[in-house]
């Protein structure tokens, strides 16, 4: 399958916004590779390359792209089929005031460790982990396990940094973002505007000292347009294949949490005609709440259902 | 091997405080069985009946047992060989004020479901997950995969309730206190005085609506002393075979993340000999933070990292 290549060379973003002007329009069912840099475009190659301050332009998106016939209260569908590292390095690092243990005093901020991919790593773009090849952390080998960090859409009215997560998608850093993955997000705007960046070579749950192994990527999606969906959608969801799960992004983890169950709530109400109530205490028996990250200005986490008793209505 | 057992109808307890008294003396490195009754005392056996509030006393802990030789400073490993449903029904439900959707006016509060044990389940007491049988939610099939919800020891200072989780645990209703995982807690009083109830034949992480599904159970541990650790351990810790994991309660959920990170941090720096920075910076690259709860006066989360690159250092 011939694929157009969409590079950050040729646009990039680093807001969502209600107006957003697309470096491409795909056809709807149309398939891409997306190229990204990394958060920091390329400033950091080596430990002696600190951080001093989260840069005012962070996480690069490319795009955005315009998805033919997305129209608000439409869905957009992003199959990810196959995320590639394109550097020999990544980073791993703190900066100061980020992180959640930025107030720890016996740990250095900032603080860099380039994270070397394995020459002899397979990088024949397999999707299965063990394909990917490794990096190395201090002597230590890595799993290459890609997640797009920053991928949404524009937003319905504010406008939000590519460092903020909201409904609109952005700065998720959620590590189901990758392939074999279909991520659904709401359509705020008139061909969606889809964008996304921020790759990591591998990422922890939570994110914990701000970023993963930040490297440049190549991502091949699919995008289709949901038109008039059975159920709204208010924020991401992704379906891993194992899993259906819900996205919220919010500005405490206990509200975030509480929004990503409201939202596997009406879905298992959808499947099962179960009432609120029935839906409410199934969800409390399988899968269950999960944590993206911890450290963004606002918190994302997830409410996981088994594929066994949850399918996406799209 | 023969195992004397220790029930419910011995002795429980309703709070864990620095001074208990054991209603058995366990040898350090003795197998035990351990009955416990459901966390309603059997209040609930049919979907008309309701919990109007959370009673005061709540999740019954068999116990105290006091291991010999277990001394402040010292950790503690229970290692959990078995966990066997002891009953025909499980019931999980809602009570006012309580729960993650306490204030959603379309959920009902109190409202209970029976999930019924599949009478043809194989229930021979297997660790496999198959071979657990399955409990009926509303005629979904739900594999039985037990719980232990409130696990712990005599605390340091405060007397508190089966209710809460601390650093003694207690009620962590964790979903990896289960078959197949040894368990460490700090002893922070002679005899350690270990006491658990509260067990579920299914729970989601988070325990959404403030239970899972709540049931009798029979629980195989063997019990062992670490005197002197290598490393001082503040708090819960499980090694579930694939994965090592800190367990941390605290008000919020802020809190508790940055506490299992701290504690992970210092696993991994005395592992592989990181410095902290290092440490905070791999456990970010790898497995991550973890829901436990979200439900209790306080909340748990973990971090877990891969059994790779962590091993329990007792």
């Amino acid at each position: 399958m011939s694929r157009e290549l969409v590079s950050h060379r040729d646009g990039h973003v680093y807001e969502f916004s209600p107006e957003m002007e697309p470096i491409h329009e795909a056809a709807d069912g149309e398939s891409l590779t997306i190229e990204t840099i990394d958060s920091l475009n390329g400033a950091i190659q080596a430990d002696a390359d600190l951080l001093d301050a989260i840069p005012e332009e962070v996480n690069a998106a490319t795009g955005p792209i315009a998805v033919e016939g997305a129209s608000p209260g439409d869905v957009l569908a992003v199959e990810i089929e196959d995320v590639r590292v394109t550097e020999e390095v990544g980073r791993v690092l703190t900066a100061p005031g980020f992180g959640l243990l930025r107030d720890d005093p016996d740990i250095e901020h900032p603080a860099t460790r380039i994270t070397r991919v394995d020459a002899e790593s397979d990088r024949d773009g397999e999707t299965e982990k063990e394909g990917n090849g490794s990096i190395d952390f201090e002597g230590i080998d890595v799993p290459i396990d890609p997640v797009i960090g920053t991928i949404g859409v524009a937003t319905a009215g504010e406008t939000i940094s590519t460092l903020t997560p909201d409904d609109h998608g952005g700065n998720l850093d959620t590590t189901d973002m990758t392939a074999g993955t279909t991520a659904y997000f709401p359509v705020f705007q008139e061909g969606a505007m889809l964008a996304m960046g921020d790759s990591k070579a591998a990422m922890a749950d939570g994110e914990m000292c701000g970023t993963g192994a930040e490297i440049g990527t190549e991502i091949d999606v699919t995008l289709s347009v949901i038109e008039d969906p059975d159920v709204p959608l208010d924020r991401p969801l992704v379906d891993t294949g194992d899993a259906v799960k819900t996205v919220a992004s919010a500005e405490t983890m206990e509200r975030a949490v509480e929004l990503a169950n409201r939202d596997v709530v009406r879905l298992l109400a959808h499947e099962h005609g179960f009432s609120r109530t029935e839906a409410y205490l199934f969800s409390s028996l399988v899968g269950g709440l999960e944590i993206s990250q911890v450290v963004d200005p606002q918190v994302t986490a997830r409410n996981a259902v088994p594929s066994e008793y949850l399918s996406v209505p799209y």
